[in-house]
């Protein structure tokens, strides 16, 4: 399982997307599903990736392969939106699946679906979700996260307290409650998180980092925040004595 | 869709159940889904149920309806234990399945799950999951909560929490911030919720209440939380510099 998060802010971008990989009981590896295309001055790109892992591989390498190859099919160099983004992704991962589905079917389903993010030259930053079908959505001021593989058990704290007014440090704390939450019930998400907060008009990625195991601002983090609702919650106002509590 | 959580702790056990049914898009209804079998003064039996509504209810009306029969096979007024209760209703369940299964299957799935719980004189009350297939888990101090139906979007809270210590009072806040939080994600869970505070050796279901929409409490309880975990994130360790918030 994966578990995959974009969120799309007035002040840039927070992405992360969590590190394990599971096919069976047998295999457990830890794989990379937050993928940024090569530096470039006019756009950043970052495409985070669930489902079978040979299809998302395959989309997401074969377009950075193909980055400023001047293949105007493929290359996200010649993108002039993030839009137009979503569809070269969308269209990749239709032929990916067109290719191999009827050979992996057998054992297992050939599907994969992405976040797309980043910021084009003359754009806002933007952020897609790429449905397995090659369709998309995109996140707006109303809906200002998408996310992908195991994403309930993450929502709730999303949807408490997160807008598209949030500050970035406030979000970044957000989302690696999110992620706390999901690891904690699911044992098929798992660290490191790769986490990019990105700063609108920054056009740099230098922010990327990987929240490993033992990472103490993870560790503090954790801890306060479970410290801070055990007490909050018993702050609250008791139940009506008629409930018989 | 249905969410119902059952808990057990020290002093009792707390069960919630939401009250909404859909099958289809035109089919909305209310529906009870905790239900107590007659009064006794030796015992106090509840049933929470998810799935089929024609299965589950089936089930439930043809153990009321056996309640002191003296039907050894069906009259849980003769059970000695819980566990023997858990036993006669994943038995009642497996004979409507395979009375009605091969009927049904071209509509839908016949198959429900339930919580049973209450308390028997001369045991401690008791927590269990019948699945679908008749079979069953108790709950236990390790893990002193049950869920059936929608069970994710509520999980978190709980876990972050719940001991089988906490007290009867603070165990219903968070039994309804778990609903508040399935509610807000999954529009097939609904209100009215059924709610059964069960202090241990009382044999009493007096307490049992109904939280409508508009219900005073529920609406302060909600707001306070969502207002106290937004501050408390705001409260939360600003990630490190470097990492580019």
């Amino acid at each position: 399982m994966t578990y995959c998060l974009g969120v799309l802010l007035a002040e840039g971008l927070v992405l992360a997307s969590d590190s394990r990989s599971n096919a069976g009981v047998d295999q457990i590896a830890s794989v990379r599903k937050l993928n940024l295309m090569p530096p470039a001055t006019d756009r950043v790109i970052a495409i985070q990736s669930a489902g079978n892992l040979a299809t998302s591989q395959a989309v997401v390498t074969s377009l950075h392969e193909a980055f400023g190859s001047g293949d105007g099919a493929r290359d996200l160099r010649l993108a002039k939106t993030m839009f137009e983004v979503a569809g070269i992704v969308g269209a990749r991962l239709r032929e990916v699946v067109a290719a191999d589905e009827k050979f992996v079917e057998p054992y297992g389903d050939p599907n994969a679906s992405f976040l797309v993010s980043g910021q084009i030259l003359g754009e806002a930053p933007r952020l897609f979700q790429i449905y397995s079908a090659g369709n998309s959505i995109e996140a707006t001021v109303r809906s200002p996260f998408l996310q992908i593989g195991e994403t309930k058990y993450g929502k709730p704290i999303l949807d408490r307290v997160l807008t598209a007014s949030t500050p970035l440090n406030e979000t970044a704390r957000l989302v690696l409650l999110s992620f706390d939450a999901t690891m904690r019930s699911n044992l098929s998400v798992g660290l490191p998180i790769d986490l990019l907060i990105y700063r609108g008009d920054s056009f740099s990625t230098a922010n990327l980092v990987t929240v490993e195991d033992g990472d103490p601002y993870w560790n503090t983090l954790r801890r306060t925040y479970s410290q801070g609702l055990t007490a909050l919650v018993s702050s609250l106002p008791p139940p009506p004595p008629a409930w018989g509590a």
